[in-house]
């Protein structure tokens, strides 16, 4: 039976020209933790959402994006090490 | 009872003077994924050597590095969007 994700971790590394977009398709659906990193919960149907949009907006020829799925944040436990920017700061991608 | 972690997510934003030694540390532990990230298993100790390590070459004003902990690799299912770009071209970083 397919496990049911409902939260992801996205990790992506874009080229200039539309890091922008994706970021704001990314800021639309999850929550963004730092610079190419976002996370959240998000619904099977968002995330298929999510995928197309990105589809339409990367080169993936050279851009490239991870989604880790994961059934809630409560299967692992995060550290930082280092500055964690605040949202304005982390527009500077 | 603390969760027995011993395998990770590691994602890292670190200054161009520094990121080729954090690069090196990292492949130590584990396996380098795309750009700036890394996974693998890890034992609790090795998860403290390689923090140490870390914390001597980076600045902690300006680099980032988030670990997301876990028990195993079981509970997440990943997907790439884009290039998989292989481990020589990975060092362009």
């Amino acid at each position: 039976m397919a496990k049911n994700y409902n939260y992801v971790i996205l990790v992506y590394d874009i080229g200039e020209k539309r890091v922008g977009k994706v970021f704001k398709i990314c800021k639309k659906y999850l929550v963004h933790f730092q610079k190419s990193v976002f996370r959240g919960e998000i619904t099977p149907a968002n995330l298929i959402q999510l995928r197309a949009e990105l589809k339409k907006v990367i080169d993936e020829g050279t851009d490239f994006v991870a989604v880790f799925k994961m059934t809630g944040d409560y299967v692992f436990d995060e550290e930082i090490i280092g500055v964690r920017l605040n949202d304005s700061e982390s527009l500077l991608l």
